[in-house]
């Protein structure tokens, strides 16, 4: 084990603005993503946290991502917020468009917000949690980059497209939420597994002849799979023409094609719908919450979890104990502030 | 092998037209539910087709279904329609819903179309068929009875949940589509494999006490599973939020036990949303169905299928040839118009 030192959730937030700002990026910019990583460092999803740090700041000295550019809000339709994020990261166009979207879904009933042109790094549950806490119900979904082969093929199409689901719950800092890939696994499991020369399960990937492999080095010459056959292979194709297709930004494969190789954050756009249940349900609301929270106890009285009760257990955790962050990487962040 | 008869659609349609209204059913119901049939025969989804007649028949003499009332249209907010269908048929509430659905969606760029109040058998692709022909995406789920366990749990809570999806393409008649159910399987094929003595698959079920097993029957009398572990269990809850508590109808729980044990159609609601690719890209429309074909094309292009292909060619050969129907379930129709 290596070495763990404690830092409070403000320690965090200083430490990701100033790593941030030091190497070139707009206040605005680093402020929106110091508050993401700080959320994923303080919920313990640590590969969402201090970590992209350093993913962030390589992106930046690659030169391909805006420092600075602002995003710009249009409204093509009563329903839908686009938010052009000038090839910045998504995170300032999230925070942007927000209130757009929250209010079109407040008048609409429901609404879409659309990114584009954005450098993604981010899980999608900040943004859903965002849009519970003004009492929505909040659905988002991204490509990435096209590792990931339909169900009965062998070559990449589909990123790791991640789903987003967010319902409000009496308790606002703890919604119904699930975010997950619907690729088999996440990239860098598989990446781990090859360096560590550990077999991985079937059902992972495929090797470049389309076979089922434990390999972990065939799958990343091959295609990694999709979760769940081919009703998972089905969503990771809705999620490359909703939020690829329908926005008009980059697929996948698209967005691998203009990383050339770099290995920078990926850059495509990103779908958000919101919903407002007021609207749907009128004087029949608390009725209706009360049935979420029936169908909630019906699955926690029987044993079973809630998608995100161990992300919510650590955040409780780190907001009374701060986090502790591996000694190596608060040294290789450091080394950011020369 | 049973013996076949040769059936065009039309007679098909005319088979389930007639059976339906000599068992009471009014003739804008009987018309809307025979298209649909008559959709399922052709496509050969033979669970979906005549054999249908026979389930909807034993519902409507049951008693719990209305058989005629006529579906009643509101617009409670900008981009929803809610159509209460009065305890009938889903069908003729679909049908008489949708020109408001198209229109607030061209209108809005996105809206939704609520179902309550519904007796529900069909699947949802002929919906999200009809929505595509009108150049929109369209998106459809549903409960249905608490036969399926959450992840980790032992009791059912989630129907079979099904979700559909469609994306319009240059051949309006063949859209991108898949309708798949949130469970791992449907519930006749564990009946049918418990009528057989013949074990299942781990992964279909568990036992009272949770555990995973390959008895049929003792799957029948614990739970179904979802496909795809904690990440199918997650959908069929978010399908149990969407068209259940955010539309103010029934969960699977309430459905099942609505239903009293009676085996009738499920009674609930139904959740739709359709999004318009032109308030979405406007003058970037042609691009990005071109991007659409693309994605298809790498799908398709290394061997692997799009979701509906051998639906669509069961389709053609059918509109050519006809369908070929079990004469034993010609005969338990005919028995119907006695």
């Amino acid at each position: 084990m290596s070495e763990k030192i404690n830092l409070s959730l403000d320690q965090v937030y200083d430490l990701a603005l100033l790593a941030l700002t030091h190497n070139g990026m707009s206040a605005a910019h680093a402020a929106a993503i110091a508050d993401v990583i700080t959320q994923g460092q303080r919920d313990e999803c640590n590969s969402h946290g201090l970590y992209r740090v350093l993913v962030c700041v390589r992106t930046l000295r690659s030169g391909k991502v805006s420092p600075d550019a602002l995003p710009t809000v249009t409204q093509p339709a009563p329903a839908i917020t686009r938010v052009d994020a000038h090839q910045a990261y998504s995170l300032l166009a999230f925070q942007t468009g927000l209130p757009s979207l929250i209010e079109q879904a407040r008048q609409q009933g429901v609404a879409a917000l659309v990114i584009r042109n954005c450098f993604h790094f981010s899980a999608l549950w900040p943004e859903v949690e965002a849009i519970a806490r003004h009492g929505l119900v909040g659905l988002a979904m991204t490509p990435s980059h096209a590792w990931v082969a339909p169900e009965g093929g062998h070559k990449g199409v589909f990123g790791t497209n991640p789903l987003a689901f967010a319902w409000p719950r009496p308790n606002p800092t703890e919604p119904f939420v699930f975010d997950f890939a619907t690729s088999a696994i996440a990239r860098g499991d598989i990446e781990l597994h090859a360096r560590q020369n550990k077999p991985i399960p079937l059902g992972w990937g495929v090797d470049t002849n389309g076979n089922p492999t434990t390999d972990a080095r065939a799958v990343l010459e091959g295609a990694m799979q999709t979760f769940g056959g081919h009703k998972g292979s089905a969503l990771a194709a809705m999620i490359e023409l909703m939020a690829a297709a329908l926005i008009g930004d980059m697929t996948s494969a698209e967005s691998m094609a203009f990383d050339q190789g770099t290995g920078a954050t990926p850059c495509h756009g990103e779908l958000l719908l919101a919903f407002d249940p007021q609207r749907f349900l009128g004087d029949e609301l608390a009725l209706n919450q009360q049935r979420a929270e029936t169908l909630f106890s019906a699955i926690t009285d029987q044993g079973a979890r809630l998608p995100s009760q161990r992300r919510f257990a650590a955040r409780k955790r780190s907001e009374r104990d701060g986090v502790w962050v591996d000694a190596a990487l608060l040294r290789d962040i450091e080394q950011l502030l020369n």
